[in-house]
């Protein structure tokens, strides 16, 4: 027997249920979709039990060539966990025109805001002046404000241009300052349009007060920002990493941090959790953040609505508006660890 | 012999010259004025001589009625210091059409940043998670950010809307929060000029997720934060401070801090420096900043800056356009140590 | 022989090649790609032959099931006149993982633009009274500002919220406005994002100073804005058409126009051209613009960087970001004559 | 007897009460003070009497050094028109404390909301086309539209930055333009702040594709745009002129209008009301607006809820923080009629 409302599959693991749907948004899921929740069960013929009528699935169960295919209903998967892992076969989704949804964008704004935030710690000291005076040695007014800046009219620069850098690039407005970013996959028009100028990652990092590292990890990116990249930065410049670790050469950033010529504002680490010993926790020059720039209360209940939002629009036959929406060139293309995954 | 350049003299203390002046803007200055520097000169005749032929002073000396009558050529006198003290005689000044300027100005860039930064790192916990790194103790992604907050659409209360509050304000429009102000001085047609609702200061208290204190010293505001207003403010609000310690009653603060309900960033302290066995020193709640939010290079320098553009504006008879106009109604109603003032 | 780069075939009409490719992006396509131009060639042979190798099809030629098929090459389609026809079979193109892509976006600041300055006009009277100076008529100062309104803090409405309603809203965000919006097809939290309200039509043709019709013609939104629709438009409301005229029932527009009730501005018509004897030239309330919102030089060349940014992202094997990707759901559901098309 | 309430002259021809005062502005005038309405009344002795008790004049009469000696209770001139003529011993005014107020910036938002709309105007051809469609010539789409070009990324020229200026420049923010100004009054760090660049005035002509001519009449301004520089425009250049009329040459201008080198929106007029036979009329290239841009409704209004919010002020021993304060040295410097003045 057909269910009278459209099925939806419901498997959020590693995510939690409970932690993307508030409770009104989970009784709006409720009211328009008969939901499968298979969460917390561990038995693959549940799956593929639910998957003969779901018309969407929410979570990152294993859907490999031979679901798909049985899968009759299905219009759409929806990932609710940051990356698309290579446990879904995204050509034959692709093929049968069953939409690949990712929530990548609702962590933008929080990583945005945190991005902002540890870029004005930086420029003032915030964090490193709070130590001080717990310890009992701050400096008053003028006195340790010889290395403060403004953001305002300073060179601000991006590297990768993605949800992350249109959100932030957006918060930079205000502060009228010159922004370039690199990113090899957007041609200068899209960048120009978020007032922003297409730059070489030598140019950015050798020109830019600050530099905030946004890219997304694939086989070009790792080291990204290596030995050499870090040399160019100025003297004194500040940097913020949010993105993957990945990208950046630790070591490297860890001897520039020790110099004192750069300062850094860190959110992800090679290993995490981080060794007791690792010297970066004794770094003044370094803004330690245990990669928290993503998974906040507000970015995961934004998950569920927007999930609720898109699978009413798909179900009313009209395409999604709110989640992002998987570009089969770039499927299997990211490696890394989503921002907000747990580790 | 009457100089043939207009003479400037130059009584910064206890503000520096070298602060304030980068070498281009000094050389400006000497090259429209002839310029008297009399810093670091404690001679009263010296003074007096200067003023016979000054057009201008710059610096803070003082200038009872005696003075001001006998400064025959005096034009204009600019504060670079940041407040006005009681050591001029500015009712002989005003009715004599002298101009009187100010340099408050300057540090507002300065101020707004950093209160946007301490608003971000309150919101995020960024210096207490730091703090946790450093101790062994971090909790990575999602165990650490259950109360982390968006200032995206959040409610922002203001109490005060002067110079700081405007860029505040400015800084924070990409962010659609509701902004809520409260300024007795200010008629609502103002705020909403700058797209901030006028409310009274309990409402403001009472719905803000954040709340910036930017108020001014006078009579009127001191504790104008006392313990009945910090019982207004939400649970789990964040608390900013920027302006003047004697605004709020600190005692009342640390009380609502180390119950948990609220968190604070402060930037003055009733005492500075502070005592090395202040209870404050370990309020986890609490982001701690030495008096560091506007003194920084780049306001000084901002400061000579204006000073040459005014002075020559004034050369030409024009009006000034970059210092702050002193209001005949407010000169002397001020009452602290103004932000980026020495301790 | 398969030819050493990606051919691109080239089939513009009802567009210009030369319209839209400047010499230089004209040179750009043709060093990246092997461009078969068939401009001008009524020969449906010659198309066929090209498709066996293109990897792009620039223009609108017919492509049914069969071509599609035969195209074994094939990646992406790009329309550059503006609107999805039905000459292409499009699930067979979406099934073999070929791109379609229009140009839409490449008019919406034109319009966007447009639209302001007509709200403007309507708003102070602009093209009436410089009609009434030329006929020696004129009325100076404020003898003919009675009506005259203005755009900062009015309720402004938008019917459609699509490319142009966003342009639209960020250029009307200095003007402190309350935007709201009626999209059947978007969720409330995509309008918030833009900073606009999400509002049923009545509500927003009620409540409205200022009413944009800026909807996409489908089976749904045919008359759209009738008699009854009109009726709730406030005294003195102004009008703004610039998207499709099927969306309005002009017959009842040019009764409330004829009553002066409301003013409009329409650059779209129900025929075009239009009667000579048409009454409509004669309305007083009424600006009048021969569908020229649109298409104007500058988006046109836009069209021309899109297709080149766009294949040479394609040819890399990264996703599109400039051209607007057709959503499978909507190709084949819309139905006139797009902005900036010939009539 | 002293009146309990503050006593407040209101003479404020040639404006009228009726046109600055809602009814509500009015009862909440009348509530906090005593207002003494000598509109319309022409006897001296009626306003020496009133000033005798007056701490406010609203309007423009007749205050010369006797006049204000002997009014010792006078705190604020307020003039309601537009500009400050000389029938006001300001000297007097400035040495006895009284401050001086104006309502130029009433009609900012005004004046910048029709600039903006004259240049879309003329970026587009609105009116020209509205008028061709009245006479049966339209032109449908891409036909009419060859010199359309869009304010987005062009160069835009202020020449005056003053309050339309700077209500202007906040208008065009979203456009993304280049915005230079030449104002020989203010420094470039002013203009910097509202993100305009500063240039000379040979630059801004020559280089801008839209420009603005915003100055006010000083004996420094007269013609400052005359043959020489109107040769400077680049072809097909559009100028905008809302300020003073005598600022420009006009038969200058009539001349490269008529070549159609250039295209211009005009609202100010060497002679007004203009010639029947004047050959403007006939210029295609021009919009004329008789006057238009200041003085409409709500602008008239908006003078009325300023000194209201102003009195109350300074009635409670506040400075004023909404009308404009005069400036010494520029007060008696300006000469034409305002903006919104009547004719």
């Amino acid at each position: 027997m057909t269910p009278s409302r459209p099925v939806v599959l419901l498997k959020p693991e590693p995510q939690a249920a409970s932690r993307i749907f508030t409770s009104v948004a989970r009784a709006r899921l409720e009211s328009s979709f008969e939901v499968v929740d298979l969460e917390g069960v561990d038995n693959a013929s549940a799956i593929d039990e639910a998957l003969a009528d779901a018309f969407a699935v929410v979570g990152q169960p294993d859907l490999d060539t031979d679901r798909l295919v049985r899968a009759q209903h299905l219009r759409v998967i929806i990932n609710v966990e940051g990356n698309f892992f290579p446990n879904v076969d995204y050509q034959t989704a692709f093929q049968r025109g069953i939409r690949v949804l990712g929530c990548g964008t609702a962590y933008a704004d929080a990583v945005a805001e945190m991005a902002l935030g540890l870029a004005i710690d930086l420029a003032r000291g915030i964090t490193r002046e709070d130590r001080s005076f717990r310890e009992g040695r701050e400096r008053y007014v003028s006195e340790g404000t010889h290395d403060s800046i403004l953001l305002r009219g300073s060179t601000i620069g991006l590297v990768g241009f993605g949800n992350i850098g249109r959100r932030l690039a957006a918060l930079l407005q205000p502060f009228r300052a010159h922004l370039l970013a690199y990113d090899p996959w957007l041609p200068a028009a899209v960048l120009k349009e978020h007032g922003v100028d297409a730059a070489r990652l030598p140019w950015v990092l050798s020109r830019s007060d600050f530099v905030f590292v946004l890219a997304t990890v694939t086989s070009d990116s790792e080291h990204l920002i290596g030995a050499k990249e870090l040399d160019l930065l100025k003297q004194g410049a500040r940097l913020i990493l949010v993105s993957r670790a990945s990208v950046v050469d630790y070591d490297a950033l860890y001897r520039v941090l020790a110099d004192g010529r750069v300062q850094a504002a860190v959110d992800v680490w090679p290993q995490e959790p981080m060794s007791r010993k690792d010297p970066a926790r004794k770094l003044d020059g370094l803004v330690m953040s245990p990669h928290r720039a993503g998974g906040i209360p507000q970015a995961f209940f934004e998950i569920g609505d927007m999930v609720c939002d898109d699978l009413e629009l798909i179900g009313h036959g009209l395409p999604p508006v709110r989640l992002q929406v998987a570009a089969p060139e770039l499927v299997g293309r990211y490696r890394n660890r989503p921002v907000g995954a747990r580790p």
